[in-house]
């Protein structure tokens, strides 16, 4: 098992990373701590009570909260349906909550522990690779409105992280590819050697190999532990962390939400973020080359398309400029100087841009 | 004009007190920062423009939401609705908010500011005596759900309070003495020099003596800041400001919420606790008397009744059951010593507070 630690002070938690849940869990922090434990119905069915059990062993008493699968479930009527439950489950300031699952319930659960009688502590236990080496560490919780993402939400930070790997084992190929384009992109921002060691064991990441995944999950929290630890409420280097994000939201708006995962469009908005790098950052274009080839070796997307029809450019002009992160109407792009390093905030001319996008449609 | 700070580290900031609301704000951190102001229908109608032109004149685009009056707007709808506004209004995370009004629009348009994108900055506008010496100053949000008032919340602290003193003048009589019942709070709990000016001035409190009652509202402010830079997020001390609340949440819980103001039923949970700080606290019947001879001459009530019916005591063991502050089923109340100095987490046998009740209400 790999223990990490996230510096916040008063916040701070541990992330711990094994193949036995309840070792990950920690210890309730005194006998018959009431904990609610949210998930959606598949991950109920296949983790419910594996998860109830592993808690049952660190002293918690815990009961089970659903919600439907998918990002609609990031609602309002599902935070007021869990704190339904979370009152008839008589949960009082010392009770948990437990995020059993992937971002979506990540995000929902942890804005209801946020909020119920003025935030209560909650538990990340996720089960895919996107939450894992992402969503449960770092405290951001958020729900949808119709106008647009994560509308509303609040930086809670949670008790701690509990990641079982053998729950990769049930992920869709797609979703799991979806979770390795978070980890190139960790590759990218921060650390050359991790990308070589991806770029090495392409191989050995396609079969799912939890004793070299041990390692890259680590890897991944301890980069955004890092980060989050210098700029907890995300008011300049965590920024970082949004490389081919700027892009990604665009063409997740751009293609209508659903259509493509998360992953997948940061893949695509990572290639694309590379050739703007190479236009503007001096972004070598040996070094691009290798961040297409590793998305592509992973099966992942580097084009954007629906279906078989390629994108245009004034699709995401328009898409783009509803991004929450635009300030002044002037998109914002995190761009790569090398691979490990990259720099936030920075605007390009329309027509590099522009530029940019078509050489990777045809590349 | 007074100026006050509440120390909490990077959450600090100040509570300015006077009789010019343009100068009791604090200047927009830059020039055209937007700001959505939360008030109800009177409110606005009474100070909507005065606030506007204040905030205008301090370097904010200010911009108006109504929600109707009243408790019932402390909803999950009404929030629903504010980030509607938020998003219409185009306010980013630069953006304010503003609580222009009494303790219902501070709590509610504190929690949409805690939570709309992550959490943005708000200000305290308070207009009724309850909002300025309470519920402005502290940081606790909240809004009601069926099952219980705020029970969905969060700790955010405001970037400034401005108390404009003129806004007493329109309050209603029971609005404002109901404000009193907590400034008379502020003496039992932590001032016994502040306790005895009330005392001697109670012809300048009911004329509503704003010269007067700067120095007042600046001093339970001061209590208040210095209780929660101590304990911003109640783990302990902040228990205190709750004199006079265990048995008056029971209260307005029996009488049915709305009944009573929150004042009132403090008023009342004041000579109950009184009564029952004589029985086990050591409390001398000579300062119990004075307490409950104060309220009186303010004109607030000190037995609990619905209109001209006296209540029992079996209609209170029944409300103070629901308490959410009631550990174990065992109601714990904050118990005075001498005027000006109280405990708080104490139990006390039920015959004791059976017997306390019926003194107070023969009394």
């Amino acid at each position: 098992m790999q223990t990490l630690r996230v510096e916040l002070g008063d916040r701070s938690y541990e992330i711990r990373i094994g193949d036995d849940l309840a070792a990950c869990l920690p210890p309730a922090p005194s006998a018959g701590t009431q904990v609610l434990v949210v998930c959606d119905a598949r991950v109920s069915r296949l983790y419910g009570r594996r998860c109830e059990e592993a808690l049952r062993r660190r002293g918690f008493v815990p009961c089970l909260a659903e919600v439907p699968a998918g990002e609609s479930s990031k609602d309002l009527r599902y935070a007021r349906h869990l704190y339904d439950c979370a009152i008839r489950a008589g949960l009082d300031r010392k009770s948990f909550l437990a995020a059993l699952g992937g971002g979506m319930v990540g995000d929902l659960a942890g804005f209801v522990a946020a909020t119920y009688l003025r935030g209560i502590r909650y538990l990340q236990v996720p089960t895919t690779l996107l939450a894992m080496v992402d969503s449960s560490v770092g405290g951001k919780t958020g729900i949808n409105l119709p106008q647009g993402k994560n509308l509303v939400g609040a930086f809670h930070q949670p008790w701690a992280v509990a990641a079982d790997l053998t729950t990769l084992r049930t992920l869709s190929r797609r979703e799991y590819l979806s979770g390795l384009a978070e980890v190139v992109k960790y590759g990218v921002i921060q650390d050359a050697a991790l990308f070589r060691r991806l770029e090495r064991n392409v191989d050995r990441l396609l079969r799912r190999d939890l004793r070299f995944l041990a390692g890259i999950v680590a890897r991944c929290c301890e980069i955004k532990a890092e980060v989050v630890t210098l700029d907890e409420r995300e008011s300049g280097l965590r920024a970082i962390l949004n490389f081919g994000h700027t892009f990604g939201h665009a063409l997740e708006n751009a293609t209508g939400y659903g259509t493509l995962l998360h992953g997948e469009a940061v893949s695509v908005g990572m290639a694309y973020a590379a050739a703007v790098s190479e236009a503007v950052a001096g972004f070598p274009a040996g070094e691009s080359r290798r961040v297409g080839n590793l998305l592509r070796r992973l099966g992942l997307p580097v084009k954007a398309r629906i279906g078989k029809r390629h994108l245009r450019w004034a699709d995401f002009v328009r898409a783009m400029s509803t991004d929450k992160k635009v300030s002044g109407g002037v998109p914002r792009f995190v761009l790569a100087q090398r691979i490990g390093a990259v720099v936030a905030g920075c605007e390009a001319p329309a027509s590099t841009l522009e530029k940019a996008f078509e050489s990777v449609q045809a590349g």
